[in-house]
């Protein structure tokens, strides 16, 4: 239904009729009102601020279930006797209903409206963020079969509502994926406070959702009594006797919930950061001037060292963290895997920050020009880049004034100092390479180009200037020898004037061969560059998914090694710990996704 | 020196040679270039990057020195052995020194340069923002100064580092209100990355100044022995007998410490705010088209409702407030007084979320046109609004959770419940109505309008279709009545048939009698609404004025009732107070802001 608008639209681009610069489509375009702003003099100024109150007024009813949401989970840690974590589900189920109900609606009524959708933006919503909320979503169900599995084993010293809870739970999970999978590029142009309203209480409860993972994650240090104590919680005190039988599929059940744990984390953020977009997208209104945009593949071939120093960095990851896990698990983790796993860090970020320095100054040395088009999700994607990289940063100045503050000579302290040190180095370059690799446009090569026609024409011509600045020694040349990109753009006016050229066979053959020789010329010249590039955010993705999986798995030396638990006192350094460790994975994991486009791009 | 250049500006944009629309002195004009973006094709996108990226820069600086000591100053809270006070002094002293090279740098080298400051932002620094700067800065010079005497006194056992730190301090607050007193509507053009570098330096010392005073305000509940545990902390354990001796001027010293205290924390803040509008100003470059702003003046006639019942909320919120003092410091304050406390507040919140609603609607059923133009200091004035009201609506959601989990049908605790929940309702209301009413244009009567002449006529201009709606049923009169301001705007063009209608006396008189019978017409029409919002801004001013004084002289009931506290437990409620209170008076105090603004502009 969907994909029939959007293709109905699609051949009204073509028209020559229209000029480009007009708005499309104006009578089937819905503007935004509200009563406050009804005496504005244009349509598109009380456009802007129906649009402005609209997301103020949203914002609003989010923050307002956001502070709920924070003091009921609050209350559950501070004072579990007067609130029980059955209450704050209790609360989490209604909101899930809620939010259900409007998911539904918007799926079989809003967007099924006439005019619903006229624009969908190519940038919301990329396969790699669509691919990571269908992953983790199918963990986070999968976790909560397991959880219901586990209490239908135990259902003689459980209510029946602890089976209840995880139903809605994968009935919002799937709900929710389905929503982001096909609706996350939506620019929705009706209902649009509804629509906000909706989504920023999807959004308020996926925050939630996190802030009880986060939280429950304290239970996460100690990890085999972990779900004893959950459902010491859940129940009060009456079923302390409750254990797992010796059954192979209670101990699934349970080992499957400790390892599954981590994603149902990363999901409730990454469907927050997508509905974030959306709501954004809410009432925007796309030029169709900048809509064909040429979406660069992804491809493995020129790059050599950045896979295969990737590849060694993953390796030696895994047997760090191998080791690390069977140290930490089986008894109290001695000085010398500390010291391996500081190492290990020691020796990679250095390499990674210069990676990244080095990918700068090729960015500054590339005479490419940049993308200055309005996009929110880049805008959130830097956002969320700088925003996720605090809790790393946080983390390691803390754990500097604490070694600096007591002993900064023996070595697990120097160790963890230069780890410190680094890290924050190492987080700095990687956000500013990724930012800046973020606004370039992308490398579209000739042969591309013109394959692509009309759609892509608008990106070439927006990309001459830079390239032609290349070459400015041997213009006359370039002149001479590429008249045919030039031609494309002027085709309408001198048409005539091209087929009279187009019969001297002769001619052209030469031209062919002249223009080949520059294209193979100009490839060979930039080629270092961008291979450089792509070797260089090739190996930034592999390190980062290494140094993603270990804190997410379970690696938490900051906590284990007991240096600034004792200088800060356990309490505070474990609420520094419990901020700043899950941002730093979603930090990983989304560094990822931005060098994986800065890669396709370069 | 400054003020010489701005004047040799002046004359120039009166140029009739010149088309206004044009960007003015595009040769004195520096762009900014950055390394980063030496490709771009065009000046102004170079000139864009260029600035984003030293926003960036800057920024991740600031971000550095305040984690940096955010991680001393929590050393000092939670194991104050390994560092102590002093060391965040010394830390503090460093970069106040630093920022004081900076700012000295910016006044005599930065500022003189030719060019240097081409635009000054008309909105940003109002009066009462500087005045309010001048103020807080001379109770902070007053606080450091009785710090000064009170160490002389106690020299004996204190040392001369302690006589040092606030001479430094005092040296900063002044060199600092100088800055922001004559510079704070700069839009320098030259050095921009440098001046961007200073700019946050200084915020990140004044943020870092703001977190101290913040944790140190920990000591305030415990009000009288405050002086005592902070020289205790400063010097470690050996000066534990020395306290003040009986003199009065010790005394004085001491009670002034307390007294002024809660101000040096507001300087912090409202510098920062600031210096934050400096910071985005850096490189701006504002069109003449919009720069002849018609400031609106503080007049007091025609209001009666709003200053009665205000000045009626302010004297019996001051009795309130001496009871309970009195009550609070004497002994273990007891329920009667808790009970006033919340009643005043439970009848005052109301009647201020109702003017609130009611001024909001009256904005809507006004015909007055949104200013809808870049303006930082506005988009600071909402962003602060609506982060530091996130401060008192936490603690509500935390109160309710509390209370609601407790025993919600007990008399303080319903009144503590809908304290609460009134709290909430009034933020919000109040929220609205102040940034909708700071995006309306001024209201200029005609009368004045003319009076300014040239500078206005655009402004007038603007303003003139919403005018014109209202009249649109006798339009055809309106033309014939007042071609006056119409012909204002054509004069140029028909000056001479302006001079042969002049001669005419008998005709001129008669269109003089209509026009001000129209216009009294108008202005009796327009009158109620005027009036009304005028009222309702200034009772809200008087009364957010009592909401402010109360907790910034130390009525903390949040924390005396003992209510949240035992719930919660003692640490986490004491870090949310911590967090929310200050918040919540800086709102108070730049609630009065806004609401003057509104005033103003009604």
């Amino acid at each position: 239904m969907l994909g029939n608008k959007v293709s109905r639209q699609k051949p009204c681009h073509h028209c020559k009729s229209r000029s480009a610069s007009a708005p499309p489509d104006t009578s089937t375009i819905h503007y935004e009102k509200f009563w406050l702003y009804r005496h504005c003099s244009s349509v598109q100024q009380r456009n802007r601020q129906a649009q402005k109150a609209g997301q103020l007024f949203s914002g609003l009813l989010a923050m307002n279930v956001v502070f709920l949401g924070s003091a009921f989970i609050s209350s559950v840690i501070f004072n579990h006797v007067a609130i029980t974590l059955a209450d704050v589900w209790i609360l989490l189920s209604i909101l899930k209903l809620l939010c259900l109900c409007w998911i539904i609606y918007y799926l079989l009524g809003t967007s099924r409206q006439p005019h619903a959708v006229l624009y969908r933006d190519s940038h919301a919503g990329p396969i790699w963020i669509r691919g990571s909320v269908l992953l983790f979503g199918s963990f986070s169900i999968l976790l909560n079969a397991f959880q219901i599995g586990y209490s239908a084993i135990l259902i003689q010293c459980k209510t029946r509502v602890e089976i209840l809870f995880p139903s809605i739970e994968i009935l919002f999970i799937c709900t929710q994926a389905f929503l982001l999978w096909n609706h996350s590029k939506d620019c929705i142009q009706v209902q649009h406070n509804f629509t906000r309203c909706g989504l920023m209480l999807t959004i308020a409860t996926n925050l939630i959702l996190w802030l009880l993972a986060v939280t429950n994650d304290t239970i996460h240090m100690e990890i085999d009594s972990q779900l004893r104590e959950v459902e010491q919680r859940f129940a009060g005190n009456e079923t302390t006797s409750c254990t797992c039988p010796n059954t192979t599929i209670c101990k699934v059940f349970q080992k499957g919930y400790i390892l599954l744990y981590p994603f149902s984390t990363e999901y409730c953020l990454v469907c927050c950061s997508v509905l974030y977009v959306m709501w954004k997208n809410v009432g925007r209104h796309i030029s169709h001037h900048h809509v064909p945009h040429i979406k660069p593949k992804f491809k493995l071939h020129g790059v050599v060292f950045g896979p295969l120093l990737g590849t060694a960095a993953v390796i030696i990851g895994i047997c760090v963290f191998m080791m690390y896990q069977i140290q930490a698990t089986s008894s109290a983790p001695n000085l010398q895997v500390f010291v391996m796993y500081y190492s290990y860090y020691i020796v990679l970020l250095p390499l990674m920050s210069v990676g990244a320095v080095i990918g700068t100054i090729i960015h500054a040395l590339e005479k490419k020009e940049l993308d200055t088009l309005k996009n929110p999700t880049r805008s959130l994607d830097v956002i969320l880049l700088m925003g996720a990289a605090l809790g790393q940063i946080g983390m390691s100045y803390f754990s500097i004034v604490a070694i600096v503050a007591t002993d900064p000579k023996d070595l697990l302290n120097s160790l963890i100092l230069s780890y410190s040190v680094l890290l924050i180095f190492q987080n700095i370059t990687q956000n500013v390479f990724i930012i800046d690799g973020l606004h370039r446009q992308p490398f579209v090569a000739a042969t591309d180009a013109r394959h692509t026609g009309h759609a892509g024409k608008h990106a070439v011509a927006s990309e001459l200037p830079g390239e032609e600045e290349t070459t400015t020694s041997n213009k006359q040349e370039h002149t001479q020898i590429s008249p045919d990109t030039e031609e494309e753009v002027k085709e309408e006016q001198n048409h005539e004037a091209y087929d009279q050229r187009r019969v001297s066979m002769l001619e052209l053959g030469q031209e062919i061969q002249k223009l080949s020789l520059s294209y193979l010329h100009s490839y060979s010249h930039l080629n270092w560059k961008r291979r450089a590039l792509r070797e260089i955010s090739f190996f930034l993705v592999l390190c980062n998914i290494i140094l993603w999986v270990m804190p997410t798995f379970g690696a938490h030396p900051v906590f284990e090694n007991g240096l600034e638990k004792s200088f800060y006192g356990y309490s505070t350094w474990f609420a520094i710990v419990n901020f700043g460790l899950p941002l730093g994975v979603f930090y990983r994991m989304h560094s990822v996704g931005g060098l994986l486009e800065v890669y396709m791009t370069a």
